[in-house]
């Protein structure tokens, strides 16, 4: 018996490769799906995906002013004369940006910082956009920071890094509320969660 | 505020619907993969994933024999010459092919159907390989033909639908002792299992 006949053709086994990388993608999986482009796509389809691929490798980068992911030289918010200068609103990442942008309520500004402070992952301040949330707030049209970093232990270091960076300055510092989420039942609320809506509670 | 901001840019919709074609793949999913893709690939990463895809969509196709998928005119197995000629395996997809060759215990050869007959979804004879089968087992070298196709409903019809045409042919026709049960699946066989069900394939 012949070695490899027991492993796909090379080029399918490359393209099982690609989707391995993906995280939770395991080798049934990115065999699934595989087979499933070998059987499902046509010509252009195969266009189709690698026209995506390529047009996000050229045409997307980080906004030159926040961070925030683009097509263009500043994202759509950046670039949106309507926006309320005033405030920036600190996230982690990009997807959170459109997670707020979805609410529909948020009119003011963002800063992408890019991930969070992580020393066991070899993220110091310098891999994140601190240095340039800095020189932006010394426009003195941005008057209100929101941190709005995650409710885990390296989200809530890095709030209060950045707490500590901005305390002599004239920058109204808030953090966004943490607390029980709408239709949240008590009984599977985490530790953390409840704290936090126990220390944030009000008055009635 | 203007409209757009709760979208990503054009690209990478584009990429996020790519993914989204996959089983199993919603949204929410498909933004993970592309955000991952734009975090971590390099260029080279890009141009290794673009590669793939081009690769498998122009070399891959069905081996012009067995069916079995290849980047050749012939499949591994056919070509190989220490094969056992007198048999040949039918299974549903080329995946199932696979599965068989890590058993590493099967000398002969394949034919793959490209499906089951389902009148449900539309499959009939025609869009499987079963008139290429008939010729290929004019060649007095075949002398058996194994089904092993699944042990599902479609399976079995189309089993039976290639035993009614065999009938009145001198191939000795089998089918695989299956250990595993009603509703399994080839492809999800493990090794042990799946040697016992070729062991004691059965005369019928």
């Amino acid at each position: 018996m012949t070695k490899g006949t027991s492993r796909y053709p090379e080029p399918i086994e490359r393209l099982i490769e690609q989707f391995m990388r993906y995280p939770g993608v395991g080798r049934k999986t990115a065999e699934r799906f595989v087979l499933y482009t070998i059987d499902r796509f046509k010509e252009d389809d195969y266009l189709a995906f690698m026209d995506a691929l390529h047009r996000t490798k050229t045409d997307i980068r980080p906004c030159t002013v926040c961070g925030h992911l683009t097509d263009d030289d500043r994202c759509g918010v950046c670039k949106d004369d309507a926006r309320d200068e005033s405030k920036i609103l600190l996230v982690e990442e990009s997807k959170d940006v459109l997670v707020v942008e979805r609410t529909g309520t948020y009119d003011g500004l963002y800063h992408v910082l890019g991930g969070v402070l992580s020393p066991a992952n070899g993220v110091g301040p310098e891999d994140l956009r601190i240095k340039s949330l800095l020189e932006r707030l010394k426009d003195e049209r941005h008057k209100e920071l929101i941190l709005a970093t995650n409710l885990s232990d390296e989200g809530e270091t890095t709030a209060r890094y950045i707490q500590r960076l901005l305390q002599d300055t004239d920058i109204l510092l808030t953090r966004i509320a943490y607390g029980m989420p709408a239709g949240g039942n008590i009984s599977y609320a985490d530790e953390i969660t409840l704290n936090k809506a126990l220390e944030g509670r009000k008055k009635i």
